[in-house]
């Protein structure tokens, strides 16, 4: 496969998970490292998020425990808890996997994770 | 509900997910932590693993990617592909999350997960 | 014992350790994750924070240690800078455990966790 | 004070709180990384862990808690249990302060920090 | 060496480094740790940056690769940054270091450190 | 540039930087997850590591210094020692850099390093 078809699938990848946010992360790369929004989109899209051998919304699941249970990331899990919402998951279940995180990364990293989770939603319901 | 309650229920989630792991972690701990043995049947399994809004599959699928980001909990990592294995993750599915999380978390964690993976698929096919 | 009895001593340890603050904390979970809320109550401070094997001195002294050296949880950190004061640690405590933890998490995290005391002593001092 | 006043403060608190370990320590750095081991000496035993502010027990307390919560540093935490025992520590308050890791860093970290306590409580019943 | 010189070695290291935002740093912890601000410049100034086995461009590297990787740290990131810049480091060159780190903590920590060296920049071209 | 470009151009990076334990690891991948090796060659080396914009030493350099602070990649810190000796780094220039990291990261992090780069030296003393 060539590198413009996994940019393209990439990008495309991002639209249907992020809609919106997803080029506007590429685009603020544009001036500063234009690169890695290129490999965002070809390698992180194009080529993970595209493999089939895992649903989308247990891709996003994954990535969501994950960035909560890191806690250096705060832009990132709020980009993700859209998509997980964006590709099927209930906002209680969220409020379930954050929880769940508790357990593994302990209370302050939920306790964060509920804030990123009422910052998404509350910017949802504004938009409907 | 009282507090046998929450440990029974949660000692019968232990076994319905890791087998017989389950009661080993437990019998581990009896002579020199015995009340974390306790919090982890009542508060983790009995609590937190029995709640209703998130199906089995999708709170394993967020452990594993939570612990192999963090990395500092290879015995935990493997009991937990295990119970993702035990409610109804297949082998590829648990490949996919891992290389999900070198997105997040880098490829040396996703390579570490690999090597538990291995470690616990070749228990499971001795076993069988 | 009954949850009932759990989360009321929960609580009842929160008032005691962090005033006002901890009636906030549980509030401010009320319309999004209640039960994380609860969990807090019960588990951490109805079953951790009340165990008699260790003083509450040396339990914030473990807490604002461990927080300052993870360094994902700003307000947690100061919430528990606040408890270690209101449970006897002096302020010049406060600032050689954070001195402490730059020998085993690194400077960034020493600095960065006397940037949370700082703002917890200008409150307290305001508050005089 | 000099450098030579520094490391001779921080190599006899180092036998103070680890007993023959400490020296332990800085022979294996000799012929790898000579100066690490001085800096260990000088900065963290002759300059931190000397000072007035904190009593020795808070400093092991606050330092078993940080390595605990960072999950990376296995052979340090062992070695820092034997100090916190060493200097006033019972076997229990070192198990309340594991688990009351298992709030703010999860309950792996405090599962590890118990199998590094066991490690420890054993070498320390052989020896006596 | 006496504790004066490391002391003075250290302030002329950092203001090498980091020009004004050196004494800035050691001017914003007099009022509240003004020992933490002397071992800055005594041991981490005075002692490590002044060794002479690694030239500072690739001190600042692995600085800016560690701060990076642990995601903890924006503001001395930034600091860091400014140091690379500093001591011979190209604007291009701290984009290749942070696209690095992608592969070994992963994208998120990278587009942190992006944003971190957006910053940084600005303030730079501000200032010419 | 087409996938199969990229993969050549990987493997002989790989091939370039670790000699043979590159082919070792891409082998070890085959059996379990053969697209992460893919990937590894493919992106990591391929296309990351191959950027003409940050001469091969400062890459080594960065990732040590990463890997160190992560503190959780023990095998990917050994290779990324051996590498960072093959592309030009001295065994003297290894050790400063993971003294670096002791100020950023803490001692634990330094020491874990030392002793990973214990092995590699003695690897390659016997090797000769």
């Amino acid at each position: 496969m060539s590198d413009t078809t996994r940019y393209e699938r990439g990008v495309a990848k991002l639209n249907e998970i992020y809609g919106e946010k997803g080029k506007l992360l590429l685009d603020s790369l544009q001036d500063i490292a234009p690169d890695l929004g290129r490999y965002v989109a070809e390698f992180a899209f194009g080529d993970i998020h595209c493999r089939p051998g895992l649903d989308p919304r247990s891709r996003e699941i994954a990535t969501v425990a994950a960035l909560t249970a890191l806690g250096t990331a705060g832009r990132q899990l709020r980009a993700h808890i859209h998509a997980a919402l964006n590709v099927g998951c209930t906002q209680q279940e969220i409020i379930e996997i954050l929880m769940q995180i508790a357990l593994y990364a302990g209370f302050p990293a939920a306790l964060n994770g509920i804030e990123a989770a009422r910052e998404v939603f509350q910017e949802r319901s504004q938009n409907k």
